[in-house]
């Protein structure tokens, strides 16, 4: 800031106390109309770029996305921040990469139940931004960024969580090994907590009637906050191995076990749609749909597909990071087809621009989607950073994507190596990563690799959290 | 038929007379409600599963496709009778594999320029059928079923003929070789006529206009035919390599060149759709929209995407003959996402019904789909036959698929050999054929292998048309 002599400040001072004065009553007296909007995040576990009906899948039915993507916008470019769990959400809830908040290291991609760090308390989530509005916030179901005390939901912005504190296949009791564990589940095989705030209230969760409860969890929050701006974040656990569906729900599905877990999403959809609706919320309420990373593809007929996509969970090829995504919000939200890049970095700022606020001090990683979301023809991100824990597997400008390292595209065992020379595929092109175009456009790669260079100067080093054990 | 004396002979004569002039009248006064209702096949040329925006494809552009399937039904388990391009042709015109009618060796899959055979004159075509109830037919597009005259559309039922008697790569006149002049196109690589009826009016067709071409003639067709009922067949060249695009399209697409020419057939189906509801013809009109095989993926970024099937043109896993298939009708096809099974096989049968006409005496390979159209939930086909030329490859009943074969996935170089065991999929939770179940279920097998055995008994041999060259 530059210098400016004492009477300037004062009198800075005053017109800032007159126009905040001068403000209150507007604020006051909003009415319905001008009402901050609510948002919903609904936030999949494990679900591919090809597992629901509007992105292709011929027998799961999902009629209540289909529909919301019909109403609204269905993005086909659109990413996580990371190929698996916890740094994924992290970066969700934060809007920075998992490498500027303590969740990328190359050992542990999760949190486990041993696990003693979290995401760190300086971090602002969606959920803290929005507090300083006053919005009511509430984070139902799968939550994996760390289980201490301090590093529950309630400790990061949310005023209730009802929910798991990380997988659902976590805590073992069987000797069966993960695999059969998760092929063969039973409830009694996961010793994983049900919590509500800081307490927890079941164990082993029924994981049964897990989708079942969190959908009530989130229409009772609907419900008792349709008064007051909220912020809903709905992360399933579901359809994350091992997979379980509700007794409506078991057999039902053409596609098996899978199918019927993915059609329980989709009827959750529907109950949170019609939940706002009855209460007059839907043309006040963002609604955002995406999963956290792409389909646990060695988890046999239990994983699902990352449809036309190379590669799967746990793999920075497309098939990893490149989810369904559709935004809703009748009246605002320009419905169509969307083929411009979004990441689940841009839900911070988009947000919090929706909401009237700004952003904390820090290093962002994303946009504000709104002139896409309201239909404009602009595109807000033109790039994206792939990791692989620390490393930057790969990058993508505009439509190309270069690549840096090769890894087991199942993405279990995982095998990342350093490639002799980077490739490069135009992904709108080529979104099946077929085609290497490293020798015909050497100056695409080299200008990519700069954009890397650069990104990397802006990565201050932390204290890796997921390094972090309980000793007993 | 049984034996009837002379006296029952006459008697059936004069019944026969009667009902034929007291019939009349009601014809000739017949109202526009109660008008026989006209067909409309739109066949795309090696559009594979992944290829529309309705299924998947996340850069191609298909708004009125999209519309289509949204106000009618979208089928998901839709199949052609053959993965190349003259039998699956052949099937879809006579509702009897390409084994029956001659379309089925092992030596050449399709016709080329010095072929001199062609489909049986005897074979009975929808368009032949529906000339005896006074309908008014057109093929207009790519025919593939022979060229030599008595071949040609206009000897197979069809009033009108405006299109290329075969395929667009075909009639090579450079030395460049197929792939490269089909993946560097110009006109003039590829001297095939373009006819009218029996006449060669243009050599070579100037293949940048043929899709605007072809849907100026299909929209005259509509609006001279708008009176009388129509049957209209109308067969995209592409986007059959080599791709080519008006100026309008060129360019257009995020997904290049293909994506150009898919979505220069998609305004096709928009400006179809236009014409039958300017002339109030919408709600009297069955279109149906479907593709002969699957993508030619070593066509490079010029073949399309079979989307999370496996394999591709050339061969019979699900990329190589499950298709895209959309049913429009409304007020009589009930909107939805249809999973059941339905074949190009069942077009001959369903239309032969709405348009109240009774099959000849002849195998037929179909089914009446009408009762799954209107959304009655049946499945009037439970199996299905995969041929490979004249070898069964594999068999489908209900969601289970036998295998007797590899091959090349990719299709080319082909390389069909028999399993020493055969495979067993369940297509409805494993549509990508990754889990082979034949070890645990070896009674489905069995079952799935004595319905191939029966089905055998079905077949006559009949003289191989593809095998016949012209000898200059």
């Amino acid at each position: 800031m530059k210098y400016f002599p004492i009477r300037s400040k004062l009198f800075v001072l005053c017109l800032l106390l007159i126009s905040l004065f001068s403000c209150q009553p507007k604020e006051k007296s909003e009415s319905n109309e001008d009402r901050k909007p609510n948002f919903v995040i609904i936030f999949a576990d494990d679900l591919g770029y090809g597992d629901l009906g509007c992105y292709g899948h011929p027998t799961i039915k999902t009629p209540n996305l289909d529909r919301l993507a019909d109403e609204g916008q269905r993005w086909t470019n659109f990413y996580v921040a990371a190929n698996v769990c916890t740094p994924s959400r992290g970066a969700l809830l934060t809007g920075r990469y998992p490498i500027r908040i303590g969740l990328a290291t190359n050992k542990r991609g999760v949190f486990f139940p041993d696990s003693g760090g979290g995401l760190p308390t300086e971090e602002v989530t969606i959920a803290k931004l929005l507090k300083s509005k006053d919005y009511a916030t509430a984070c139902i179901g799968k939550w994996h960024l760390g289980h201490l005390p301090q590093f529950l939901p309630t400790n990061h912005g949310f005023d209730y969580f009802y929910g798991l504190p990380y997988s659902n296949d976590m805590d073992p009791t069987t000797d069966l090994g993960h695999y059969k564990a998760c092929l063969d589940p039973k409830i009694e095989y996961f010793n994983v907590p049900l919590m509500r705030n800081e307490e927890i209230i079941e164990r082993p969760a029924d994981q049964t009637t897990i989708t079942k409860r969190y959908t009530e969890e989130a229409v009772k929050f609907i419900k008792q906050n349709k008064e007051e701006p909220f912020f809903l974040y709905l992360a399933h656990s579901m359809p994350h191995v091992p997979l379980f569906a509700s007794k409506d729900f078991q057999g039902r599905s053409e596609r098996g076990l899978f199918g019927d877990v993915v059609e329980e999403v989709d009827w959750s959809v529907g109950q949170i749609i019609k939940a706002l609706k009855d209460e007059g919320l839907d043309k006040n309420t963002l609604v955002v749909f995406t999963s956290d990373n792409g389909p646990w593809v060695v988890m046999d007929q239990h994983g699902g597909s990352a449809g036309l996509l190379f590669g799967a969970k746990a793999t920075s090829y497309e098939g990893g990071v490149r989810e369904p995504a559709i935004f809703w919000m009748p009246g605002t939200v320009q419905p169509g087809v969307v083929s411009k890049m979004g990441s689940t970095l841009d839900l911070m700022p988009t947000i919090s621009k929706l909401a009237g606020t700004s952003l904390p001090e820090k290093e962002y990683d994303g946009y504000d989607l709104m002139p896409v979301l309201k239909g404009e023809d602009t595109a807000p991100r033109e790039e994206l950073i792939y990791y692989h824990g620390t490393r930057v597997f790969a990058a993508r400008k505009g439509k190309y994507k270069a690549i840096y390292y090769s890894n087991n595209p199942k993405g279990y065992p995982g095998n990342v190596q350093k490639l002799e020379k980077p490739q490069l595929f135009d992904l709108l092109v080529d979104p099946g990563e077929r085609f290497d175009l490293a020798e015909k456009y050497p100056d695409i790669v080299a200008d990519i690799t700069q954009m890397v260079e650069e990104h990397k100067t802006t990565i201050v080093p932390v204290e890796s959290q997921l390094d972090k054990i309980i000793q007993n």
